[in-house]
């Protein structure tokens, strides 16, 4: 079968299908961004979640932790080009934790993750080791970040700079004479941090203006 | 030029070149991992860290957060099926945030990275927000989480599980009719979490035994 054609068939089975997560449905502030995804031929979403805090309450140690991931998002692309430029697009919009997985039949996926997250230990062998003033303080943190994500997601990638990329792409491809530098205000970091184009691990904060290396031992 | 050659010539010219990290050199504890990884010929190394902890210090806001990062490292592959395996065998091992990247020339490079994080907000708007003994307890958790770290990278990824999976992938390319079944010792949990197989955003500890969502609001 065409790979196109393929591909097709997959995302119309994969859009139909029951949602199996713990909330049986889409989470809402999501709901928006895939429908703007699932527009686009090259792509369809397979999981989501906005993002969250979690409790992860250790009881054989005694540790208890409290997290908050951002939203990720799960898409399989219709081959490694697509792919590319999504990534390309994710890791430009501050989303740098992005990577493409390929399975054995050829499946492209990407997975969309910023970089927004918090993992905090509160107790230590069953002892509290941090203030309620604290724990507010960490939960108004944790909704700053899922606020600053939710912006990021919205006005800057899903409205904004992944449909200009797919636009040019396929002004490209009609015209390949036509070579279209990117958009700046997409690219907002690009050229102060060329290291960004690999995607991994350039620490991040928006107010940062020192970083220490902490001694290891 | 033809590929293998070219990725040959890429490979020599990349790890004779001058360190240009602030360290000045690899770190201690990545270096036998890097030379084991440098003998395959499908791969190098372009970048590493072995973990390490940072203070980062918002002096605008007077938020400073403590982070640990786990060992990072960037491997550039021959050819995406390379990466492929790379990949999976990284995932198995632990290493879920793993992924690939693909440059428009096709370049193809692989960044390893685990789960093993912290991030904790110290202060906000320079009020220390925890105790000292909170601070000599973190410090505690992030440098058991770096010998965790280093514990799976040697032990488990590079001397066992990475060489056994590039042994079966030539026995079963000289061979195409073998097709040998994954090794269960180095696959730990795929079983037990088939979502895994996307290397993304499974929460994970040791000694977790509960999960529980907050409230987001």
């Amino acid at each position: 079968m065409d790979r196109s054609v393929e591909f097709r068939k997959q995302k119309v089975q994969c859009l139909s299908k029951a949602d199996l997560s713990r909330k049986g449905c889409v989470a809402e502030g999501v709901v928006d961004v895939m429908q703007v995804l699932n527009t686009w031929e090259q792509f369809f979403t397979t999981s989501s979640c906005v993002g969250r805090k979690l409790l992860i309450d250790g009881k054989a140690s005694g540790n208890e932790v409290l997290k908050f991931e951002p939203l990720v998002l799960h898409m399989q692309c219709r081959q490694l080009q697509d792919a590319q430029l999504l990534h390309s697009v994710a890791v430009d919009s501050d989303f740098r934790n992005s990577g493409i997985t390929v399975g054995k039949k050829g499946m492209t996926m990407l997975a969309v993750w910023s970089t927004l997250g918090l993992e905090v230990p509160l107790s230590n062998q069953g002892k509290l080791m941090v203030t309620e003033e604290y724990i507010d303080f960490l939960l108004n943190t944790a909704h700053q970040k899922m606020e600053e994500n939710k912006k990021r997601t919205e006005s800057f990638w899903f409205y904004n700079c992944l449909p200009r990329a797919l636009e040019r792409e396929t002004i490209t491809n009609s015209h390949p004479k036509i070579k279209e530098k990117n958009n700046p205000s997409c690219s907002p970091k690009k050229e102060r941090n060329p290291a960004k184009a690999h995607g991994k691990r350039i620490p991040e904060e928006n107010d940062k203006e020192m970083e220490n290396d902490v001694d290891d031992d």
